[in-house]
């Protein structure tokens, strides 16, 4: 199994450590030094030896089995990219609305943790979960691609009334700080959700999920009221 | 402030607590006896006697607060009833597309706790949320209000060949079991959001997303592509 990040304890990058360390940033493993008592907790008290390495639920996919998913259903290409999200409910969530695939950045964003499969509530084991290194160059491979790139910003075209029928790349801010300016920059289109509500802004599955909704009722040939 | 629920200690019904709980049911405040350690970790260890009470973040609000939010703003009433949601994020998450208010049961449902705060992203301040004893009456009190009610189901109408412009009421069923029958029976309309993705069931709170926006998309007047 990948494993996703390796949890060490802090000041211990001694011995035998250095050596598993050294590997594990060669496998390009995230490594996170943290308070003993997190590695604690995380292993319920149970003997850890200052090291606890945390494995996806499921295997990682790549680029061609999402496009080799939506070719299998005679389907455009329907991609997610989700960007820096944190919250395992919010990716959990988002996988229950992806159609072909979900692409995540290896750094700075949960992985495929247990919380995300729960939340996923068993999307998990359907959807191509890809993860890379460079979100903003895989922007520019999936327009290489045929892709047209859509992200979200309270200034552009009002959601429903953009055209999603083609190949369609959809990026999924972060909770805190939404689309990176570079990925913003490559976009074809930028569309607005409208603000419902009192907060104007909407939690990152949420957006997604009115998004995917839109898309597939277009894709359905779906008339709307 | 409003006191959300009372936890005790389990076998501790002793004494000065059995005044406290008597006064507690009078109150109508959902009493949940529970492991003490339960209580050690709510108060990280600090004394407690046996006894926790959590209080909502914020005071609960009357129908007449949502009525009159609708009516100061020109607008229909549209009125999102949660039915015995659990999970805090879906509340939170829920509140921030909420428009003039939101319905929750007393019991069996997570209350305004200080996670559901914090998932509303701020929106917890705007929304005014009503807690009532029973759902199934108080959709019949809708209904007299002039309000039409809107549930989901597998077998329905697609959402968004609908009209939403009247006064709406609109269930979201809980995680676990959906809207419950009686609820159910007495709607006036059943839509169906129709399969997107893998999992054939929505996240609560993006299912209600999906629909908040098409309710405002036709409320506003906006044309679909």
């Amino acid at each position: 199994r990948t494993i996703d990040s390796l949890y060490v304890a802090r000041g211990q990058k001694i011995g035998s450590l250095t050596a598993l360390i050294a590997k594990a940033k060669q496998k390009d493993i995230t490594i996170k030094e943290v308070d003993v008592k997190k590695l604690d907790f995380m292993c319920g008290n149970a003997n850890h030896q200052g090291v606890v390495a945390v494995a996806a639920i499921k295997e990682y996919a790549s680029l061609d089995d999402i496009f080799q998913l939506a070719q299998s259903r005679g389907e455009a290409p329907f991609i997610i990219l989700a960007d820096e999200l944190e919250d395992p409910h919010n990716l959990g969530a988002i996988l229950r609305t992806a159609e072909h695939g979900v692409i995540i950045p290896k750094r700075r964003a949960v992985g495929l943790t247990y919380a995300v499969g729960k939340s996923s509530a068993g999307a998990v084991e359907y959807v191509p979960v890809v993860r890379v290194t460079n979100m903003a160059a895989t922007v520019d491979l999936l327009k290489e691609k045929g892709l047209w790139i859509y992200t979200t910003d309270m200034k552009g075209e009002t959601w429903c009334t953009v055209d999603y029928k083609g190949p369609v790349g959809l990026v999924i801010g972060s909770e805190g700080s939404g689309v990176s300016r570079l990925v913003k920059e490559k976009a074809d289109f930028t569309v607005t959700l409208p603000m419902v509500g009192h907060i104007n802004s909407l939690n990152a599955s949420v957006a997604c999920g009115v998004l995917c909704y839109e898309i597939a009722r277009q894709r359905q040939g779906i008339k709307a009221n």
